[in-house]
């Protein structure tokens, strides 16, 4: 091993040298075909890290695209029909067992969170009723403190990726970033307890960005058949081991997830498809779908089966259901006003919430960064906050008595559920304070949702529980615990709609109620900037078609609002991480650039020869970084031309499968073609698809240095290339809707001695702050980017 | 102009010859750069010929790309903010527009329709009564007859293309092919009126198709400011005198004719989605929602209006609309079993009637191909032969008594809508086929899904009900009047759901009402093979989400199996009319041939030089009918490689330019590159923007054919580009994914002599089916598809 490295680092300088001297012949023997076009600064750096989770990691880009050698076209024509059938049969299998897995563990996250807050919640009431309210206090914060404890502490020490709601890092996922230490069991697991532990725990956030997540480890976990360690090596599931098949099923995963988390299956596809996902075929949504109709269904019968009292204090909670199916909503021209204020509004406070949890997603990364305990430590602090504020500020509202119209056994409730809670208040009275914020936040919702209760809160609790879940809101997103977005702007919002469906008093014809279920659809757009998904969301949530126009509206015009102000709150976070993300649309100013230009920025291009030696290979892959080389003959003869010979363009190869050469010892005595047999008895497409072998393991003996390999047939021999005059707008393009991780430039020159390849564009090339930190110039004619 | 084309066809020889004669220098006074790499039998034809409408008519490809040239960057760089804003507001502008027209359109409709049908059918029933039979069957026949003459006569004689649903045309315009007389006004006006005279002729069609063709064409009115000859040239329009724009502006148009038809606005966004649109964005979902948002508004505005009475005949009709909101759907799991007949039922009958309708098609084809008259005949005898029907069948029926539960007014109805007709029985009594067929379409439908009315319909009207509309459903489609496909296939699905709800009796827990809903459902999912949309629009129509899981569950049984045996009914309609539409995914032969082998089956590609003879300009455009021309420069020195001089890519030139060219006269003495101000002179870009000159409209004098013409700010410098050992199937994906017009195909050696480009790939060079002809040895490795 030393001695190899050895050889390495004297071979090392050679290559670094060969390629500044900049030789413009092409000598097969010397195999240095890498010459830049002009030599300029080379300054476009890639900056390959990320944070995933909390945590800063290395990425890598996924191979969306299809590798086409000759290898995968041997394994792809002696498919059978019969292969074809099980791979049909096996995707719509894992299909069904994403849904069906998704769905039972929603149940169960629902059953446990509802019991655990239950027993929680009846064990204070009894302590108040007591009037033991210091006890009750201490109860409260003492098993909200333990829940958080047990969530946090999972997440910091076992799997930090699964802390917050990991949307961003699966966004990032489907448009080609790999976030490493996503998808894992420990992920998976972690997940479910720690959410379980929030939310239990009172925290202000949602399980629904949680499930989500889950729903895509899940559907990752199915389809690499088990854990990193256990998989199962079922022939079939071989199929699904390409980032192509991987996609697809995280995409019916997260679909599944916002279906679980919402009961919404249509809401569920669109989120995924308004949201989540870069790519998008119609055959994906047909199976989505098909995903989030398991869900459903599952999601259905357990409640069924709940309804006869077998699920301990689980009621009709745990799914944010705010059915107005029965009300007749009656609303008139004049009721747009209001609507559009409160859309407004939400387009505003969204876009402030956004800026504001910036600011302090910022601060909470210096303090995470400082080590684990200052994690845990801000958790806990966030929880006990929590708690003082919910069990302190119901004190201050004054007790308010039952409508006599109501007077039996709904006012005052004093059990765990219900619409008007005792407190500390005498018989007949309620505190309406308590009946929002002593309880579950699906509870909360519930309750100030309901309809036909207009008198039902006072302007100052309303303002003081809107004030609190603003601050909870801010504070609590960023700890080391597995939050949702969703269930705190539900919160937020309802409480601003509702203030102003007080407001408006008797000047308008809509319920209260639904002010608040506007409210919070305004400031989710507000915030997320998602219309469609959101819209459908709310329709099932609501089950009242005739509440569609307004709530249309109320999302275009809060999401138009907001998007004067800042991006989406995804955008930013994802912007926060670091993370690689294609946008959709160009920048334009990346029409001034050309792909040429960028290539320059680079360090050269480093090209292989058809058939290479050992020695070249090493020397190359221990010094250097990229991902993809491409191939390249000399002294061939092309049909027409100049017959000096020229050089010949034969594809990409991956570093994945150099290593796998290396590793294999593929090794050829002489410099000669091999046979397609030869390469199909020493590697199979599995063999392929594996990824994440590294240099520093392979061990090469000196004499092996001199040995030559055919790379002809690994090379990938259609990859999708460019020419330099292409400007980075359009090459930006076919790199996001391809799917791509290596894009070729070529010359566009055709003549003897010109490099066949002038350069690669990988993913990190083309982020907007890489391409301007080394062309500062462009930022000068960086005007407002061309609405969409 | 004699003297013109003699020069030409005398020179016309010349540039033949030398393309065969194969010259290998790079000669700039000879202008001759088209080597083919080998000479082949060039046989892959392409036809650009497709039947639009009814008529056969030449079609070209949309450009989607983004031409940057010299005058694009321009004009590009020098929009200021504002204009920027412009763009946006006007952009938002035309997406209100395209709603509120849509709505206004659908409403005119609806209440012309429910007028004339009902006064219409007011006067039958008035003859029946007096029992004057005769007299009734005349006068309904001949009002019929009339409404479908004017209908038919509108469709022959000026607008062919308004006659069907106009549905593919859309899907393929989209797609990027450009279907001639689309989306005129004169389509626009026959369409309406022609849907209005066919839908009040009783005939078994829809006006939900024709509303989608009706909401693109005002759509792309709109976008170009008005009816061909009478534009408005508002300087804001020229942004979006480009194809883009355009085709969001159609894409807003569909899905606001679909939410006008079944008022579900979501439920048009998804249609659009699933099945119309070719490339999505999300800005776009936003902007379509935005559209279907103000049709809702529109339709709910209206209804409003004529509740009050003031729409005459119009009651609550006109939109299908099966409210079962109030009902209380109960089923369990053993309901399961008969949901899935339905849904296989679904499917067979769903992929049988796209079988037989190919079949009648084909056969109407061939009758319509013989003249107009025939075409006329052909529809007038359908009206008359269901007229026939129509009244006749009823007959049979034998007369079954009231519910004496419900003697009151409501049995036996006899006006004009209601669920017990009287027809020819006693009082007391009613007939239950008159009920279902002396109605309108959207009255029978209301019928046939009511709820609660397990024993209104006999076993025997309704399997007459459902013989007759399958053979109306087969016979009607083909002729020529606007019709859609959603109604004819909503009232064949209803009957067997509804027969099959019978046959289940008391092992049910669903009402017939639903199984017929769910019925209607598998049928269109059995035939259109859509799911989402489908779902959401039933779920709409519906307004009740309880019904929501067992839609899916039918919804994907009925498609899966339908996808067994034939393509969705537009699929097949799309092939009929020869409409090279790009499919999402590619044949898996296709990776087993380059676009090299491709391009060597195709003529020569046709090179310019940058700085070109203005002869050859004309020369090359007479006798080629390609519309993009590779712009080559010989003997550059490029920064490395060989000193004698290097051939360079410049780029892409567009027919439509050249002529542009050529009409302008912008021609220079000597051979020299221009200024950017001279070109600036002469072309802006709205110039750019037009197309469909033609060649034979220009005049060019003998001296100017000597001068030259600087084609490098008029050419396109970044088309995107493949490797010609691309596969096909990869080349496709960029094809589709991109939206191209144009794809070069680029040598993979790198050499003196080797021409930088090898070939230019086009639409309908990527056909499956072109290609399987000129290389029929591709048809034995025909795979089944890689399903998805």
């Amino acid at each position: 091993m030393e001695e190899f490295n050895k050889l390495v680092e004297s071979e090392a300088a050679n290559i670094q040298r060969s390629a500044q001297e900049d030789e413009d012949e092409c000598d097969p023997e010397s195999n240095t075909l890498n010459e830049p076009l002009l030599k300029r600064n080379r300054t476009l750096s890639s900056n390959p890290l990320a944070i995933v989770g909390t945590k800063v990691s290395h990425i890598e880009s996924l191979d969306y695209e299809i590798n086409e050698n000759d290898l995968f076209k041997q394994d792809w024509r002696s498919r059978s029909k019969v292969q074809v059938l099980q791979y049909i049969f096996l995707k719509w299998l894992l299909a069904f067992l994403v849904g069906l897995l998704t769905g039972l563990v929603a149940t169960f996250i629902n059953l446990a969170v509802e019991n655990i807050a239950g027993y929680k919640l009846l064990a204070v009431v009894k302590y108040i009723e007591q009037e033991r309210y210091l006890m009750g206090f201490v109860y409260m914060a003492g098993a909200n403190f333990l829940l958080t404890l047990v969530a946090a502490v999972l997440c910091v020490f076992f799997a930090p990726t699964a802390a917050g709601p990991g949307i961003p890092e699966i966004k990032a996922y489907l448009n080609g970033v790999d976030t490493p230490n996503m998808f894992g069991a420990t992920q998976l697991i972690v997940k479910i307890v720690g959410s379980i532990g929030a939310v239990a725990a009172g925290l202000d956030l949602g399980k629904e960005g949680p499930l989500v997540h889950i729903g895509s480890c899940i559907a990752s976990l199915l389809g690499q058949g088990g854990p990193d360690n256990y998989r199962i090596k079922w022939r079939w599931l071989r199929y699904f081991n390409n980032d192509r098949d991987r996609r697809d099923l995280i995409t019916c995963g997260s679909s599944s997830g916002v279906c679980a988390a919402f009961r919404s299956p249509v809401g569920g596809v669109l989120f995924a498809l308004e949201e989540v996902a870069t790519w998008w075929r119609s055959a994906l949504l047909w199976r989505t779908f098909f995903s989030t109709a398991v869900v459903v269904v599952v999601l259905r019968a357990f409640m069924e089966y709940c309804k006869s009292g077998n699920c301990g204090l689980f009621g009709k909670g745990g799914l944010i259901m705010f059915d107005v199916s029965g009300v007749s909503v009656n609303y008139h021209v004049v009721d747009i006003v209001p609507v559009a204020v409160i859309g407004v509004l939400g387009g505003v406070l969204g876009s402030l919430y956004n800026h504001l949890l910036h600011k302090v997603l910022k601060v909470y990364n210096v303090i995470n960064k400082k080590g684990k305990l200052y994690k845990l430590l801000l958790s806990l602090s966030v929880s006990i906050f929590t708690s003082v504020c919910l069990y302190g500020l119901p004190f201050l509202a004054k007790c308010r008595p039952c409508d006599s119209s109501i007077v039996d056994s709904s006012c005052p409730t004093t059990g765990r559920a219900g619409n008007f809670k005792q407190f500390n208040c005498p018989k007949g009275y309620y505190n309406d304070l308590a009946t929002l914020l002593l309880t579950t936040n699906d509870d909360a919702v519930r309750n100030i949702f309901s309809i036909n209760t207009s008198s039902e809160f006072h302007i100052f609790s309303l303002v003081i529980f809107f004030a609190l879940y603003c601050i909870l809101g801010l504070i609590t997103f960023g700890i080391a615990v597995p939050s949702g977005l969703f269930l705190p702007i539900i919160l937020m919002g309802s409480a601003y709609g509702r203030l102003l469906g007080m407001a408006m008093g008797s000047y308008t014809n809509i319920d209260q109620g639904l002010y608040a279920v506007l409210g919070a659809a305004s400031l989710m757009a507000g915030s997320m900037r998602m219309t469609v998904s959101l819209c459908v969301i709310f329709l099932e949530l609501t089950n009242n078609l005739l509440l569609l126009p307004i709530t249309m509206l109320v999302l275009l015009i809060a999401k138009t609002v907001g998007d004067c102000f800042n991006p989406s709150i995804y955008e930013i976070i994802l912007e926060l991480k670091d993370l690689p993300f294609l946008d959709a649309n160009p920048e334009p100013w990346m029409r001034n650039i050309t792909v040429g230009e960028l290539a320059d920025a680079k360090p050269a291009v480093v090209t292989l020869s058809g058939i290479e030696k050992v020695g070249r290979i090493v020397e190359v892959l221990k010094n250097t970084t990229f991902n993809g080389f491409p191939v390249v003959d000399c002294g061939v003869t092309p049909p027409t031309g100049s017959p000096n010979g020229a050089t010949e363009l034969h594809g990409l190869v991956l570093r994945a499968h150099l290593i796998l050469v290396l590793k294999k010892k593929w090794f050829l005595r002489e410099r000669r073609r091999t046979q397609e047999w030869e390469v199909r008895e020493k590697f199979t497409s599995i063999d392929l698809a594996e990824r994440g072998g590294k240099i520093d393991d392979v061990t090469v003996s000196k004499n092996e240095m001199e040995m030559y390999v055919d790379l002809h047939p690994l090379t990938n021999t259609t990859p999708y290339t460019v020419v330099e005059s292409m400007s980075v707008a359009k090459a930006l393009v076919l790199f996001r809707q391809v799917g791509l991780r290596h894009m070729l430039i070529l010359p566009k020159y055709q003549a003897a001695g010109v490099s066949p390849v002038v350069g690669i564009l990988t993913r990190q090339d083309l982020i907007a702050h890489n391409i301007l930190s080394a062309f500062p110039h462009l930022e000068k004619s960086k005007g407002s980017k061309k609405g969409n």
